[in-house]
């Protein structure tokens, strides 16, 4: 007989299906169990598709009475792009929910949870929350503080260079790490750089994906472009750069200038043409961005980590010297003493291909 | 019945005993083997004192006799500060000499060898020769190369940089990475570093060895200093520095000036008052420098990089970021594009402490 642990580790496997395709929603995963036997499992796979508890559901039928529902984020209670999924475990006659953790949502917030208990179903909570959490960085942290989950990715050398002084930065890092940043990508709702990176690199900053690379995007699934995210206050981005070739964009001004037709300006509040940073995450959670990746040079990159606003770094480091010459990771024209140092937690270090991954998570604590 | 590779591993863990007080003699281990058990073992301790070889037939006595004998290296055939080991393996009537490499001390290279199958003991070599030659880097890169084995060690943020701008650098690492240092520097027959090092950080450049730290210096042996070497080109060195206070010191000028009592002061080529590296190394190649260890700046490790002369490269890595106005680890003016960057072979990279420490050789075939 499977512990409820078990189940629950069942369901978040489940979820991660979603990784790719459930935004703006968050990825969930649900397993229904009958008498020891899974009889139903189920995720989310897109917006406005059915809910995770709803697909489990759907393949439980008449199994579903007097079964246990093991999910990975409390269901909703509102009518939203589908029916609530509370109502649909009520009506299906479910004995007892397993949630790993309640949604901070605030049209879902412990109401969900309150319609089964008021259904008479026996209702437990905080089982593998932790793990659960770390299924939906972006979709918390815009429930909880409404902004983003900043992740910014940056390939370096081994003494910490990011480009050549004239910008020369193609190709710093091998193959399997450029896949790897293919995986970011599209886990992502956004990716956001520079106007620097535009005019040294013209990247095209979309998720590229060749079956011959990795099996990796979801089969059938076409893929999901993050929207493209320009920083860009005096309006320098020019009409033929490749990020407008295709998807969505974004241009981050200072003030009102024309941009080319395929994307859309935003104006936002700036000093010495420094757009104000907070203000723009608030817009970005607006717009339902959960997890915001950064693509962007040591400018971008040193105004967000002096803001507070980079939550995870993930550094793909190349077994090679490109000298003191070549530009660092942060632009960060204050920090001349050691105390004005920021600490950083490394979670993890490991080879991808002849690069090596470190994901690590500034302490801003210590600074303040 | 254990295999010969079992001994020979069982030499190389005795050798490593003497990984700190052998300079400038090579580390060796023996083992004595008679009806598959060791009858015997021994370890070079330090210069003048006896041999691997000698100590573990000491300890085997009558048994050595039709005994098995395994050895890290070949033995010697010349009378140097002891007796021919070769001799006594003779004297004691050992039946074979297993030999994980010939010794390429040209006084020795091979000639050991020819002295036991002379007395009619049945010889193998190159057993665990790979492993072995581990133990002796600088010894071997001596008498092969005409030069030690240069070992640059760096502490620097996960943003490459060594120092503020304003030259502050204490403490980038922590204690246990600090540690790791001293057992570094207590391997090496000298340490270098440059006086821009000297001018910013004063620092003393010798091993601090505290039994409270931890118990690696081996017990009984006073701790022996390696020589300290300053590159002073314009021979700027204080008479006050800390690095004067204690021990041998070598100052490297390009012009023959007044250094304090307590040095000695060396005129080397130069070139713009860039010292000839390459004849430096010669220099102290003569003096029986196994391993030098380099301690500078981006100025000296950049100059040795460009040189070809850094073998291996240490670099602990703290988390935290310093930003784009601190220093860098290699000063290389020269290098303005990718196609001269120099790539490297990462060998380990572990967790000391909160900091993390890489180890990496750089790759000078594809530069030249």
């Amino acid at each position: 007989m499977a512990s409820a642990e078990f189940y629950m580790a069942r369901a978040i496997e489940l979820a991660k299906n979603g990784l790719y395709t459930t935004d703006p929603n968050p990825r969930v995963g649900c397993v229904i169990v009958k008498d020891n036997q899974i009889v139903g499992e189920g995720w989310h796979q897109r917006a406005g598709e059915g809910h995770a508890e709803v697909n489990a559901l759907h393949q439980a039928g008449e199994k579903a009475k007097g079964a246990d529902c093991y999910v990975t984020l409390e269901p909703c209670s509102h009518y939203g792009r589908t029916p609530p999924c509370a109502d649909a475990l009520v009506n299906a006659g479910v004995k007892r929910v397993f949630i790993a953790m309640t949604d901070p949502n605030p049209v879902v917030s412990g109401s969900g949870i309150h319609r089964l208990r008021e259904a008479g179903i026996e209702v437990h909570t905080k089982l593998l929350s932790s793990e659960s959490e770390k299924l939906n960085p972006g979709f918390l942290y815009r429930m909880r503080y409404g902004r983003p989950y900043i992740r910014s990715k940056v390939a370096m050398s081994l003494d910490g260079r990011t480009a050549m002084a004239s910008g020369e930065s193609k190709w710093i890092t091998g193959p399997k790490a450029r896949l790897d940043v293919q995986k970011l990508r599209a886990r992502s709702s956004a990716i956001m750089t520079g106007i620097g990176t535009i005019l040294a690199d013209n990247p095209q900053l979309n998720v590229r994906f060749s079956p011959s690379d990795d099996n990796w995007y979801p089969s059938g699934q076409k893929v999901r472009q993050p929207l493209k995210i320009v920083v860009d206050s005096e309006g320098r981005l020019p009409a033929d750069a490749q990020i407008l070739k295709e998807g969505k964009v974004l241009v981050i001004t200072a003030k009102d200038i024309a941009v080319a037709d395929t994307a859309e300006c935003l104006v936002l509040p700036s000093s010495d043409n420094n757009i104000d940073l907070n203000a723009l995450m608030a817009v970005l959670a607006q717009r339902e961005i959960n997890e915001l990746m950064v693509e962007a040079g040591g400018v971008l990159n040193g105004a967000l980590l002096k803001a507070g606003l980079i939550d995870e770094l993930i550094i793909y480091m190349a077994p090679k010297i490109m000298g003191d010459m070549a530009r660092g990771l942060f632009h960060l024209p204050d920090m001349v003493s050691m105390a004005q140092n920021l600490s950083l937690e490394i979670d993890d270090i490991r080879a991808v291909g002849k690069d090596w991954r470190i994901t690590a998570k500034p302490i801003y604590s210590e600074e303040s």
